[in-house]
């Protein structure tokens, strides 16, 4: 990749090859009950930022990995993600009937397709990794390990536990530590997965991969935490005041729970942690660096 | 085993073995939101015949694996049965109240909680099948293929598009032919990866590998064509009369659509085949051979 790219740039680079495989992670076939596949396809290509999937690309792309590698693993992240948003979007769950400006996928084929097409899409994450495992001479042990660190962050010890949390508390005051501990676990636990699957492809180094841990806890907790003080800043803008929860959605935020000036140092002190942890890794860590930034600037 | 217990003990036995390492296989903690634990085990525990799993594990004693290998494998199958019938349940899927005489999921823990305990059932069933992969030494080619079928029979090409087609087609006239698609993919899916999961591990010749396929496809069927005779020989009673289409549900069922008379005949014809499929394993596939019949028998 020319060095002289921009970080932009590089990003939609790594955005196009991540779109271009996920296409082909869900290819539909003529036989009856093929409109599963529609409903699978209709949320995974609504897009979004493919924060999850980029990362674990260009970690893959630090250490000198296969692209060709690491992209199921990266696809199968960014199809786990999809799922989630699916189900948090049900009128059982969020009832949202919108999700990135177009209406929610239970808006459009039914809820039950709705929830068949999470399950699906999650299953399919597995189907996609295993085959290209299945692919692969000599040893397996790397890609299972990648496998391994995605399966532990998606579930009911990471982003499951996350969402549990998240019915459990509504309405509820949360401690800081509570809220910290849900977010590690909603949020964080998917984006740590998709560093560390990077960091396994790639055959990181014990200590590149703590290194890599450490960013990816930081920038995770750096990711909601802007996302809460651009909740908030959204409904000042509206509303002219806010109140101590969350006054759109009557969620536990980093700006509820904390101010907003307490928000902002945090989501400073993270950033910077996630920097310094790259140290180790010198000028190759340049986009991983300003991915860093990216989610603290970042206006949506 | 001792040669001399009857094919109902030795089941007891494989359910037994099963049950226990299920529990283990969703141990709970204490940190905030385990309860999702509780919902998962709730159905987890709720029992059933526990078919799946014991085909896998009768396969792989059968070609004289290992039992410690196959159970991962044996309990994933169970879960991802589980998670579906959690999903099916609910309110926007069948809307069952309960499920084996007891509450559904959703009408204990809510609609919420029953989505996630599902999803994070599927996912649990990958985490142990991993898990157990990462332990071992040497080539681990054999344990991914296992998975590999478990995943192929549980996504969107398989169960799930039995359930696609269930919701598509509810209400609908449906032909022979998609009805056996249909049933196929929705119970016949999972019932064959678990008997190829044992297969694999076991270390199944090609030959042998190719004659558990045909087993396990039959049995399928012949579980699903009993089921819809139970179903309908209930109603009978309940009724004294049935209609063309299933006078219960509405649904496509092999009565429905053969009538009473053809549908046995079906029955009795895939269970031959399956047993006939059974003969290059000899005096060894005896329980197989027994477990055939004793589908066709069964009175729930």
């Amino acid at each position: 990749m020319d060095g002289t790219n921009t970080f932009r740039e590089k990003y939609d680079e790594y955005v196009n090859i991540v779109n271009n495989a996920l296409d082909d992670c869900v290819a539909t076939d003529d036989k009856p009950g093929s409109e599963i596949f529609n409903a699978m396809k209709y949320s995974l290509a609504a897009g979004g930022k493919r924060l999850r999937p980029v990362l674990a690309l260009a970690v893959c792309d630090m250490l000198g990995g296969s692209r060709n590698d690491v992209l199921p693993f990266a696809c199968a992240i960014e199809m786990i993600h999809t799922y989630s948003l699916i189900h948090d979007d049900l009128p059982a769950m969020d009832n949202d009937d919108y999700r990135r400006g177009m209406p929610s996928n239970h808006r459009v084929f039914g809820e039950a397709m709705a929830i068949l097409a999470g399950d699906a899409l999650l299953n399919r994450a597995y189907e996609v990794m295993i085959s290209h495992i299945m692919k692969k001479e000599g040893d397996l042990r790397s890609f299972v390990r990648a496998m391994d660190v995605i399966a532990a962050g998606s579930g009911a010890e990471g982003m499951i536990r996350g969402q549990t949390l998240d019915i459990s508390y509504e309405g509820r005051e949360l401690s800081g530590e509570t809220l910290e501990y849900m977010h590690r676990c909603k949020t964080g636990a998917l984006i740590r997965a998709a560093v560390l699957a990077g960091a396994c492809i790639g055959g990181a180094s014990e200590q590149g991969y703590e290194a890599l841990a450490e960013y990816a806890e930081n920038i995770g907790l750096a990711f909601q935490i802007k996302d809460d003080i651009m909740d908030v800043e959204g409904s000042l803008d509206r509303m002219g005041k806010t109140s101590g929860k969350d006054a759109v959605s009557g969620k536990n935020t980093y700006v509820s729970v904390h101010g907003l000036e307490k928000a902002v140092q945090l989501l400073d002190g993270s950033v910077s942690t996630a920097v310094e942890a790259l140290g180790c890794f010198g000028e190759k860590a340049g986009f991983l660096r300003d991915l860093a930034f990216f989610i603290k600037e970042r206006d949506n």
